[in-house]
């Protein structure tokens, strides 16, 4: 593990760190903040999956959970949204497709399937490096995350119910398959076959049987993407008689911007320590 | 003036601005935050001020003033540091002078006086400026800032002191004069008559009968800059014996990024809060 970067914050750390990933073929950043309670003990850890055009860095600048996180003793891991570097494949003039668009996939065509398999990477490979290198109790997992990595966070969740306890998402795309931003992505990384698909999206999932006990949904209801890309009505009608509980709120006048998410990520990490201490 | 963005959070309204300042014969940026409370009654103000390199940017995006702005009911104004534009003479390779780096002065050395002049600007342009276009209570108004910004404001304060109520630093440079990244830029602006630079140096300032009641500064042990350009014990030196009353937080391991900025923020706004309402 390389160590980028590490401050000093409300009591606890906010590193950036980088190492060499064999799912995404390429050197990948990540930032880790530790809470002061981590000094005595292992703590519960929510990953937070950001949207297109994000790094690492975004959430980390802008997201301002450091507060309350060192408040409730959680620790706050914030993956890259794809693969990186001089040899990864990318579509420079489209900002929904290559770096920056991972769309939290295993993609399955070429090009992008030598590097673009994100899916695997904040599931499987990044969890077991963070295990290695920070005091993290791995019975405790949440996810949550923003727009593209709000739907991330809510097809991860549904995929591996035993593994998170809490779930949450900041104007989350729902239906990722039919949002005007990701149908382009979708095709490109994993074909034509749309049946493949259903796999990353929130609603063909539900409707396919999968569970997650409750979602946590804050939407900004002048959020210039609501209507086209988000449409978090879908996700509600998806849930219907499944048993699975959403609390679902519309805030006048907040926008897509992290002054959005900032405003209420007090309230989601307290959803999240809720579920797991 | 210009309206470059404006997006709800916390209740209030984050905001930037541009216009033409006469001042710095530039178009020059700022930042406003709106609190809640200003749809009901006009609001006192603080100026925050910043460090060497940023614009009204980074404050806005790292340094985590709303929440507690919202909830307190203050306005947050964050100029830039410099004025801009290709009209603007610079030196492209020093951070340390030109743009990003106007020390809050009046510069009149050629060619820097045409357009460097951040006091002038800061102290009287803007606050003009924003009074007519913002419900701000100007008989309440506070200042502070980091660095270079924690010396625009302390300098500020004290030739100020019937216009500001309160002051708080974050890491300031204390003593301009001898520090060792802001006295090429004081000849630069000021020219080789020191006796000049004294009205721009909070520890001369003092030496020489400038009095404000009190100033909170916070530094942390572990910034970089703090043995050769911060230096506050000059600062507690200087005010021995003058009335002045002092609070000197020193931080173990607190660095001197944002990082260190966010987690005393809630306090250095309740610092201002307690002393303007």
């Amino acid at each position: 593990m390389k160590v980028l970067s590490q401050s000093t914050a409300f009591g606890g750390m906010q590193g950036v760190y980088s190492h060499e990933s064999e799912a995404c073929q390429c050197e990948m950043t990540f930032a880790v903040f530790v809470p002061p309670q981590a000094i005595r003990e292992p703590c519960p850890v929510v990953w937070y999956l950001s949207g297109l055009t994000c790094t690492h860095a975004n959430v980390m600048d802008k997201g301002e959970y450091r507060r309350m996180a060192a408040e409730l003793g959680l620790i706050i891991v914030c993956p890259d949204t794809s693969p990186r570097g001089n040899d990864v494949p990318d579509e420079l003039t489209n900002w929904q497709m290559g770096k920056g668009a991972g769309f939290y996939v295993d993609a399955t065509e070429t090009p992008w399937s030598t590097n673009f398999r994100m899916y695997t990477y904040v599931t499987e490979e990044l969890p077991a490096f963070v295990s290695q290198h920070f005091r993290i109790d791995m019975s405790r997992q949440g996810i949550f995350g923003h727009s593209m990595g709000g739907h991330g966070a809510m097809t991860i969740a549904l995929k591996n119910p035993d593994r998170f306890r809490s779930c949450s998402a900041f104007a989350p795309i729902v239906e990722p398959s039919t949002a005007d931003w990701s149908v382009g992505a979708f095709e490109k990384y994993l074909g034509d076959d749309r049946s493949s698909w259903r796999q990353y999206d929130a609603c063909a999932l539900v409707n396919d049987g999968a569970r997650f006990p409750e979602f946590l949904i804050d939407q900004g209801k002048a959020d210039a993407y609501l209507e086209t890309g988000l449409r978090p009505w879908l996700f509600e009608e998806a849930i219907k008689g499944t048993g699975i509980e959403l609390t679902l709120r519309m805030h006048e006048r907040y926008d897509h911007s992290y002054f959005f998410i900032s405003t209420f990520m007090d309230e989601h990490l307290k959803w999240h320590a809720d579920r797991l201490s």
